[in-house]
């Protein structure tokens, strides 16, 4: 059979196929997904699933006249072939390459940008506002989201306003029963019913109840179906409702098997599905040094619980939950209700270890200041990729943490420097903590290999001094401390350089920062975050109170979205690279 | 009939009396509630409206070792009465009185501290599974939630969370129809449905599907009938849902009849129900200027839109729906949803204002960085209660806005000093900016009465000298400059202190700012906001970039939550007020 894809460049081409051709495009557009993530990587499992659907939508809909939002964006790979995007997609979440993400940047098609979950409906129906108001009835808004994502409670707070909006809306819920992890919660135990029980489906069920007209559970697998249902839908005024069955990973069997692996595999066969094993690191991950003290600390001391809003397995909280289940909650995509539910939890003597990812907690702000702070709750934050996260890009870096959470009183803020750092934290703020605590820490690996000592307890805002120098002083937090110390070995002011690891961003080490500036003329502080309000900002704060003249300067993330990329290349970008630091430190 | 409250001062004392006295206990302490808030103002109709309820949960549950958790809070006056707090119930809000909301360092039972709404089902689910860990069973969690709060995404979550735990929590939907406005979107219409459909009630509901053992509706005042269900549900194990409907304002006719008026009324008269005027104030609110603004803007700009989460009449958006009904989108509490909303609106050439006052737009922080500011779309934020918001205390002071917004890339912020400033810049944004802005005002009167001048441009970034001086360089913003004003007038060294308002927070003018340190020797900030990353510190990160030496001193709110009193004896024990601020100038 001929290659239909060749031909296809954009939706214009897709139209011009049969209907019957379509099976065939999918069959296609499959291939062509594996063919490039089995060799550059990226996100798989989720864009197999709606190849079907992602077909069916361009060929009936006017796009990018008629608007698609897709939900968290990870599953739009197959969009972004037939949008335009075919010839650069080997340079999908590369530096300087495409975005892994939807993003109105790249693509008119890409009607709005995503990454985290559940905004597709909230922005579709601003959409679908907006053309009624320019009287515009004939336009089409979509949003495209799965099951997980239509839990979290942005995703009902929409659903809420659409459906007594007059909006010319349809939502298409992809219901593959799975996130990253497997689907949580009643909403996805109901939806579970819903396919197997026809009677419910017909019924008032929870969406109709919402006011919408719903149809489905239809095969999103079959291109007819999908079609016949579609097209009937577009002739449908208000806010309607399609409910789809897809299985994620579809077309390769080892992802549809092992659907968590195959979220985001790495390399793999493209015939076989097998990975390819990445040359083994010698280190380990932030992540394991996390799960695996956490499970031992679990089992010394049993007040402790851990909550994770659907990350059980990129938090490695997954090791939690084999050794203690009962102890171990993945709550699903619902940040503001895992930090209240810890601070529920804490009013009553546990010792919650809430693990977030530093960019999903922006979700729970309110619930930090509010439900924790405030009452001075000793939850205790583990925030997971703190810092660049590489090649997720913009949506994913968590560089706003240490600004957003500086500002809370009453809160502790902690960033290791390293694996045994990390450890000894999560120990001691167990211990009992009178006041909570965030530790951020960053994504992949460290470089200790035997991190595993035994527990020290680490005095609350007490930094440390790794090395003297003469008169200039580099204050660091957090990991970026391996770039200062690799950059001070390099520069031949080597020995004028001091390098102090501050570990508490609050409270500082007031008695230490004193020692510092008196005895330092020039003062450099380096984050990775962003430098407006933050740790460097802290230290002008601590310098303006104390009447330090000392010169400072600011290091970190500058006032700029940073795009994806390696971290190295991205720290390069930004000159928080090794060789950098080292030109600086030499001018200072 | 002898006086039943006079005799009760905890829930003990309570449980002393027989079923049959309750209804007469429920008329003395509507009257006592009444009594006290007709004269010291307060939250009125939501308390009026739970007094059979609170009665029933004190009467039949072990309070405080059975675990009530009242959402927002603001309903609860008739339970703090009667746990221990009837004799200092007449110093409900006021500077070093009870708080207006429960508050756990208040009494042991508040078991939550509460403000914002939609907490209570995470919270009193998270201490729910406490007590299964610690294998007692015997426990009851109680979360008493609106129809307006149960409709936001968080206690969504908390739904889908608790109906697949085995926790043995019972949630009681006090349902009135109404927030503070009328209760707005899909859910309020079907649990309206409910109410008047006994089938509906009865068959496989939302809640039902959400695998809650769901009950009622029942007359939440008919105590017989709710001590009788609450008897019921005490023996059911797991999750649990009484739905209760109540008329808010019960038993105050006018507040019955004008439940929006009477949900905060100020002072009336106890009898007939009728407001005292104030003495009229020459003076408008900032809400009043935005509101009057906002219509007259949309009237000559048809892309305008406006949407609030739940606050049509605390924002005055109600002016702009009574204007423009088709433009004015009250999406109930729904924070998330709202902002991005306006993004999706953004993107097809709409202008939307979106209007959340400063504390809650916590709600939203996620969906302000990663939904509007990364895609750069010129969303007017207008931050409503900026600052300190006096009498509802640590839960709604808005202070840390500017800490939290000013590490966002894209973003413009902008705090106006006065009237005339906040009605030019509705103005300028509207205009067409390439960027995102956030307006922060404060809640209550400014003091122009002339202030509906013709409209004037703003330059972006730029600020302005209000006063010339020598040595001394005052820089403010937002109206706590008028503080600065008169305390310049009174300070001895008058002519040496410059006044400068920088007006836009970000972004900075560097051009005035170089003047201003070139030509004094010392600096001051001054914001009604946390001084932690916030203005201050962004003039501390310009002068070490610039590597200026002048003295500068923050001045703002302390890293510590602030309690509840009016706004100026707030600001004088934080040291912000006039007599202060004059003291220091004198001293610098």
């Amino acid at each position: 059979m001929k290659n239909l894809l060749d031909n296809i460049s954009n939706p214009e081409d897709l139209r011009k196929l049969n209907p019957e051709q379509l099976p065939q495009l999918a069959k296609e557009l499959r291939s062509f997904i594996i063919d490039i993530v089995s060799t550059k990587e990226g996100h798989l499992g989720a864009s197999l699933g709606v190849v079907e659907l992602t077909i069916a939508l361009h060929y009936l809909f006017d796009t990018p006249n008629d608007l698609l939002v897709w939900d968290v964006g990870h599953q739009a790979y197959g969009h972004k072939i037939l949008t335009g995007r075919k010839d650069v997609f080997h340079t999908n979440r590369q530096f300087e390459g495409i975005a892994g993400f939807p993003s109105r940047k790249e693509s008119e098609f890409d009607a709005f940008g995503v990454g985290h979950s559940s905004t597709s409906i909230s922005a579709a129906l601003g959409m679908a506002i907006a053309s009624n108001l320019k009287g515009n009835t004939e336009k089409h808004h979509i949003a495209i989201i799965g099951d997980a994502s239509i839990a979290s409670g942005m995703a009902f707070e929409a659903l809420n306003h659409a459906g007594v909006s007059k909006a010319n809306l349809l939502i298409i819920l992809n219901d593959n029963a799975i996130g990253i992890d497997p689907s949580v919660g009643a909403l996805k135990e109901y939806l579970t019913k819903v396919k197997t029980d026809k009677k419910l489906a017909a019924q008032n069920n929870i969406i109709k109840a919402l006011n919408f007209d719903y149809s489905g559970p239809i095969d999103g697998h079959n291109l007819e179906k999908v079609l016949s249902e579609l097209k009937r839908l577009k002739s449908v005024k208000g806010p309607k409702f399609l409910h789809v069955i897809t299985t994620k990973g579809k077309g390769l069997q080892k992802a549809e098997e092992d659907q968590v692996t195959y979220h985001a595999p790495g390399k793999f066969d493209k015939i076989s599905g097998e990975r390819i094993k990445k040359e083994e690191s010698e280190y380990s991950k932030y992540q394991d040094v996390f799960g695996q003290t956490i499970v031992e600390l679990a089992k010394q001391n049993d007040k402790i619980v851990a909550i994770t809003p659907a990350m059980l397995t990129g938090s490695s909280l997954k090791l939690m939950l084999k050794e203690f289940p009962n102890r171990t909650f993945d709550v699903g995509i619902a940040e503001q209700h895992a930090v209240t539910l810890a601070a529920g939890m804490a009013t009553q003597g546990l010792i919650p270890f809430c693990n977030i990812y530093s960019t999903f907690l922006q979700r729970a702000y309110d619930q930090v200041i509010h439900d924790v702070a405030l009452q001075n709750l000793p939850v205790i934050f583990c925030l997971d990729r703190a810092g660049l996260v590489g090649e997720d890009g913009a949506t994913h870096h968590g560089v706003f943490d240490i600004a957003f959470l500086r500002c809370i009183p009453n809160l502790i803020i902690f960033a290791p420097r390293n694996e045994i750092e990390l450890r000894n934290i999560l120990y001691t703020a167990q211990l009992g903590l009178k006041n909570p605590i965030a530790i951020r820490y960053p994504r992949g690996y460290g470089n200790i290999i035997d991190w595993k000592k035994p527990f020290q307890n680490i005095e609350i805002g007490k930094g440390i001094c790794l090395k003297e120098g003469k008169s200039i002083a580099v204050l660091s937090v957090g990991t970026i401390a391996k770039n200062v110390e690799e950059a001070i070995l390099l520069s031949e002011k080597k020995k004028e350089i001091a390098h102090y690891d501050l570990r508490f961003i609050k409270p500082l080490d007031e008695k230490l920062l004193e020692e510092i500036f008196e005895h330092h003329q020039k003062i450099i502080t380096i984050e990775d975050g962003v430098t407006q309000g933050g740790f460097g900002s802290s230290i002008l704060e601590f310098a303006a109170q104390k009447n330090y003249k000392n010169k400072i300067n600011i290091l970190g993330i500058p006032d700029t979205f940073i795009e994806h990329g390696n971290v190295m290349e991205l720290q390069k970008k930004i000159g928080l690279d090794i060789k950098n630091l080292e030109k600086i430190f030499s001018k200072t």
